[in-house]
């Protein structure tokens, strides 16, 4: 592949963007209501189609994460297409309908792009966090969004993951993040961190209609890949996402007041630190490498591209 | 009163250290099982009597704030007095199990002093909060804080609520006060916000045994006193705690990015700005007046003194 030979791809037709995936992280909940109002739906030369709504209303309304269990993490082939019991839990049935309306995953029918909406209580900025690292549409969007909120400390964040065992939302669409931005209180919403969120979602918006319309683009991105690890909940590295731990240096402080080391062997960056929701698995943070990789340069695809593109999809959907 | 003569009052022999009132902040929390650990129940020249627990262990349990009603709402006369039917919320009872054990509220047999843990969201630093403006008790503490904390912000707000009407878990106490540190997300525990509760927690025993011991101190005080409005939940005043709010002065940021101002006639101080917990009571912050206040010396009773006083103590009650 040359440089300078865009790699052409299908028309980002429609788009979903999801808030209130997980029902206390108000950000995205504000933002999708906001969005959704007869006054903010005017055509704006987005996507075709931009589909908005609210992931989890039940757990909305209630101001939790979850009514049962969590919904980000029921969108596994798995338990989508799994045998489903009278007594299953609230979020098993409504990740089977919101993969009727969005997906269903990994089909033709499914829509070409999701962006759901999350906050942390760690102090990350804004992070997309992607199954895929070479998604050259996710990449182009981070890429934009980094060029267009310069002030914005931005990360891209590859979950090492296939398709199949992906777990959260935005897995069902044809491409999708999940858009992270943090710090925020869970049940809290702060006027930075939403602002942050729309002006995100609206550069995004702009991005896909550029794309539409024919226009290209060469980036580089940087994506840390994930890793995990377990301990218990007083830092000493609070607020530090992103900065490179050492081995040997203090991670956490005891709550008697005791300094407690990094033992790894490796130099690593620690990200979502401190992450309310993570006490109950016991994740105190994850733990990254960094790396860099090119992004081609990309373009719609003419008419017929589209129409022998679609005809090889619906070939290797018949093997 | 002459300056130099300080005011005797009776020792404070049996004190309360109270955790988990609401059971999703969690520095109260984890200190108070960390000061139960047998290792650290060493006598350390507190008071002769430190009592310590968790208020709301269902709650905590739960991490939430609290299960059926707020525990700390609960504390007042006709709560504490009036009928208790079968299926009254669970907080309820434990309001009445927790006068039994430090009070009862108003009596001669309550504990002479509670200290209530509590965290918020809001920016608001290390801040008593106390029905009195002239509890020269815990405003003594207050000075001492201040005075071996230097570096943590602090305030003293008065509730200027009767005792009668008084609502919280300290106010069964002879003395009482709530420690109330942030900015901490609920569900979550921040080394820093934990460390300078561990360390206030300390210099307020290390007080009451100087107290007990004889020593004396003239101290001056700055209280804001307390008042409150309504309104949406995006600020532009966000982390601005205890700043001065003029009249005019951009206020709040609505959904849609416009900017709402300070309307009051008044110049007032903004606390408890974006505290998580009252977004469901439409409380968006609270105003407060500055004022300072004159704390005259004070030194403990001779036993002689104490006999006397107890006296006094038992004819008002047969009143």
């Amino acid at each position: 592949m040359q440089v300078d030979e865009p790699v052409r791809l299908p028309r980002l037709s429609r788009a979903a963007v999801c808030g209130g995936t997980h029902g206390n992280e108000l950000s995205g909940v504000y933002l999708v209501r906001e969005m959704l109002k007869p006054e903010n739906r005017k055509e704006d030369g987005g996507p075709a189609s931009l589909l908005m709504l609210l992931s989890n209303p039940r757990a909305v309304q209630q101001c939790t994460r979850y009514v049962d269990t969590d919904l980000n993490r029921c969108f596994t082939h798995a338990t989508l297409n799994g045998p489903a019991s009278e007594g299953a839990p609230y979020e098993i049935f409504r990740a089977r309908e919101l993969n009727n309306l969005l997906g269903p995953k990994g089909s033709r029918a499914a829509v070409d792009l999701i962006c759901d909406l999350h906050n942390t209580t760690a102090n990350m900025g804004l992070c997309f966090i992607a199954y895929s690292d070479c998604d050259w549409v996710c990449l182009h969007i981070f890429r934009h969004l980094q060029k267009q909120m310069p002030d914005t400390p931005m990360r891209f964040i590859h979950f090492d993951v296939s398709t199949k065992e992906s777990y959260s939302l935005d897995s069902i669409g044809k491409h999708g993040f999940a858009m992270e931005i943090g710090p925020q209180p869970h049940g809290c919403i702060k006027s930075n961190i939403y602002t942050a969120m729309r002006e995100g979602v609206q550069h995004m918006r702009d991005w896909v209609s550029c794309f539409n319309s024919g226009e290209s683009n060469v980036s580089m991105a940087q994506l840390p890949r994930h890793n995990q690890m377990t301990d218990y909940p007083c830092f000493l590295s609070q607020d530090r996402d992103f900065c490179l731990l050492r081995p040997g240096e203090p991670l956490f402080q005891t709550f008697s007041g005791e300094t407690v080391k990094y033992q790894g062997a490796e130099a690593l960056y620690a990200f979502f630190i401190n992450e309310c929701a993570y006490y109950k698995k016991g994740i105190a943070l994850s733990l990254a490498r960094k790396r860099r990789v090119s992004v081609p340069s990309i373009r719609v695809q003419t008419d017929e591209e589209e129409r022998a593109s679609e005809q090889s999809f619906a070939s290797e959907e018949e093997e």
